[in-house]
């Protein structure tokens, strides 16, 4: 159940409801909401009588729901906005990770060129072995920083643990989720104290309900700017890296208020595929997509395989467009 | 190995080096085929000697595969053609069940008034449960001949299991064969004695190895005509029915010859996510999409949440248009 | 809806009942059975009257369920049964697929050494692909029909499709419904229409609800032998050829009335792990076990690497039985 | 590749290497170690005249891996041992999460009458929902201190995320890392810098290789002393919370130096199944059992459905002896 509280409820008053109820409570610029569990179904007269909109939901997830918020969410990035009303799909490109200075400005340049305004790049990999390359860390982060200054884009890269994530919420603009983080109370928790965009990647043995649930955490914790993103699942067919969810995007759409972003780098992990499945999410009218760029992918030192070369990315750039005016999108 | 044996390699001749060899052989209008197992990498010089063209396959999609192939093949319903360098969308669509005249003849007006040129319509239905609605069989298959007469459409229903296979070959344009038939080997050797297009719906839960391998059996009987279709695969996820395979369909794109299909329908299993998956389809470049409609979906007697109505289907089919214009494509 | 109707009722009126209420009829000993769709929940004054005993479920899981017969049903094999109240735990083993004279015989000699009642090997091999070696089809019925005149011991043997349904209905003495053809309606039909026990192999990518439908085709049909077993189910695990589903074996054991028999060789792919399963198996107090032997793996036709040799399936077979007696069964 | 150092090799020299050699370095009692990426195949001079023993890996499974020790590593736990050549099987048991006084000291006394020397309480819990009991944190480590003070039992528990570990290290005999975090190496790394016996549980949507990658985390940062927890998969079968992986427990004990332990409580999700998996567990030869248990499960604030009552479990433990006589094992 998600309770909004009348503007004149003190903090003092909301932190006691909160207490009293068992309710989570975050403030929004038009008051203290409540949020209890989808148990709960009926409200107290004490309760009743604090609140200016009470909304009862059919599960857990609740802010992020349809039946709380009917309309998609907006995601403010200053000079841009997705979501809401805006039928914009943002194009964000760049590595898989952040190597060295040549390749980052290198990857910084072909998104001016082309006008994308968001640049990926990660600097903590979770790799699944000790015995990979693990990212530059903190120096990737600077590597990060010195580009969007110099060429002013956005940033988004990834966190991976909760040992680092303050250090991102600073140096990035859009903060990743990654898909092994998920589930991670420890990095939501994080990501729900600052204002900034949270992205948050789909586990790949999630299931959407899951998925949609870790945004709550961040959504309850007072930060309401929160992206999903469909980034693949394991499924028994091995033939490519993973399985993109398209079905679970329309479900998304239906039944969520939260913007969706489609990774087809990770889902497919052959660059072969990417451009025809980026077309496909553009074709759905999604909000955003996300592409692995690399100047020279073959010596890339993680994601070799899927990353598409400039060449091919800016191909796929230039018919994105036609395909958005289609279903009256617009290219971000 | 592939062996495509000179033109005047007798019958007698060729029936011998298959038998000697271990090899299935098939007749194409340019003379023999002989295919062994794909672990064989060597020829022999009396095989040498027979051969026109041998090509050595690293699995056993052989007559499928690219290696042997390297162009899409072309599927050629008389008044207008699928693959090859057609650029052309199928748009195929119908309910799941043919019910009753009333029900089907509807359906092949919403065809005839838009354009469509495929009605789709199930006589037997492979249900999971005897306690439910199994179709009108045979009378089914007449009163889709019936349809065709009158509409001047082309028909295709589904194959369910071996008992009827004869009557679904006569009766139908195209033969389907069933997601839970795919490696019903009495069936697709039946389909194989025809020149009817066979359309393999991938099983929910086979890899994309064995359903190109379900269509070697029709292929290397003696029928090209093979067309695949990807209709959602079995997952952990349970919100939508199945999950479309789109990374699937890449990956068949890029290794095999035939012409895919896509059907979002079934992979859905709401109406509510039909259209963008469909969108999606198209902006993929698929030679197909079929899409269930009913008259009445609430009343249909099986498959009553996925079907669209007539409204939805006009305003989709309407959409497709621009899409396929963007990547080049024709709807037909 | 299960409804076991009046001895005095006859054929004619329940033929009539039947037609009305748009319910499957069949016979048992005690007089005729309607089943309608579970959907049903209410009857009619007219049911009631002829009816001796009413059962509502919940799912069309019927004829199977515990909420029909709260017992576990028993199968006779003649000199010795499973099911019920036996408590026994029947050992199935032989080759993957009849080879050839030799070779069966072997298989035989060592079941005769062991005590071992029940021989397996197939003759229609459904295999993914058309270019591998398919089984000896009715040559290979005939050798295993040799065998048990020979060596008294009884036969089991897979239908593949239903272009031979009848041979192996014919010339086995229980009849395995394999994997692939678990959905199969002609087969499960023709297999309602004998009263030899039939072993239905789960679909390895079909959920427990179907699986046990399956079942309601044969039972709903008049055949009430029917026997589940478990072979694996397709994960995104890969290291292993299947994953063994034993969670499902304690959902079937708790929710339905048939005995249940684990096929360990399929699941794990590779010989190494066949016993410890095996004895996992037993363990949980399962009907049976069916392992795959061969004389001489290495050099087997069909699924080489995971049959186990005599000496390793000795080795085993000595091991099972005090587990068996840890958990009160018998090993038959 | 792993290479050990001599004996005589020094802390500068060791460190040199692993810089030139972008190797990782860790001691052990008999000296240094360096490992490489697997992908490293041949040695150089310099490493080799370092070099007591090295050995070639097929995949980054290397420290983990039967190619480099063949035998079970032994997990010491002062007065008892599991894996090496001890055949024990340790029964682990206790609540989902502790939740008060009362609650964890009847399971401490449960323990305490049977002979069970390991108690399993969470008191970080990693639900999926913001808005579910979150475990008593803090707290509940403290009270688990005070059982073991008073009962002399071992305690395990879990860390959900990296804000926590190191009061978990501390507090803890046995530092469980969750399934929800099994890919987090910012726990990880913190895991291998104690020598307290890790238990890591399979992340549900994770692979075999991925899984033993994950003990490589925590094995070369220097703590030898890793168990790993097989806690069932996530697949399409739902009747059951996931699918209990035993053909990857077959797989685990061939290719890896690791104990095992299997948590049929989390596979199942019901308690009626967990007594029979729990003995097909003890079947197999496993170095551990963890089974969920609650004084009143019916109350319990997280996990009801699937913990057993005291009652089930004394049951349940008494028959696990006979089973493990069976294989040659005994239950500690």
């Amino acid at each position: 159940m998600v309770i909004e509280l009348k503007k004149n409820v003190s903090k003092e008053q909301a932190e006691l409801l909160s207490k009293t109820y068992n309710a989570i409570l975050f403030k929004e610029q038009e008051g203290f909401v409540l949020v209890t569990s989808s148990k709960q179904k009926e409200i107290t007269a004490e309760l009743e009588q604090a609140a200016k909109k009470v909304t009862v939901t059919s599960s857990d997830i609740q802010l992020a729901g349809k039946e709380y918020v009917s309309t998609k969410r907006t995601i403010d990035f200053g000079n841009f906005s997705i979501g809401g009303n805006t039928k914009n799909t943002l194009v964000i490109t760049g590595p898989c990770s952040v190597e060295n200075e040549t390749q980052i400005n290198q990857s910084a340049e072909l998104c001016v060129s082309l006008g994308v305004k968001v640049l990926r790049a990660g600097a903590y990999k979770p790799r699944t072995s000790p015995y990979s390359f693990q990212g530059l860390g903190l120096d990737g982060l600077k590597l990060l920083a010195d580009v969007r200054a110099k060429y002013g884009l956005k940033i988004i890269t990834e966190v991976k643990d909760f040992s680092h994530v303050n250090e991102v919420i600073e140096y990035s603009d859009i903060i990743q989720v990654g898909a092994k983080a998920m589930y991670d109370q420890g990095i939501l928790r994080a990501c729900s104290q600052t204002q900034k965009p949270i992205l948050i990647k789909r586990g790949f043995g999630s299931t959407l309900q899951e998925f949609v649930q870790a945004a709550e955490f961040v959504l309850s914790g007072g930060n309401p700017n929160v992206i999903l993103c469909e980034r693949g699942i394991r499924t028994f067919e091995t033939k490519t890296r993973f399985t993109l969810d398209l079905c679970g995007i329309s479900w998304l759409k239906e039944y969520t208020n939260l913007p969706v972003v489609i990774d087809p780098s990770h889902a497919m992990g052959f660059a072969y595929g990417v451009s025809d499945l980026c077309r496909a999410a553009v074709a759905m009218g999604v909000d955003g997509v996300l592409i692995e760029t690399h100047p020279t992918p073959k010596v890339a030192q993680s994601d070799a395989e899927q990353q598409l070369n400039f060449e091919q990315f800016t191909s796929l750039y230039h018919s994105l467009k036609p395909i958005a005016q289609a279903v009256r999108y617009n290219i971000v």
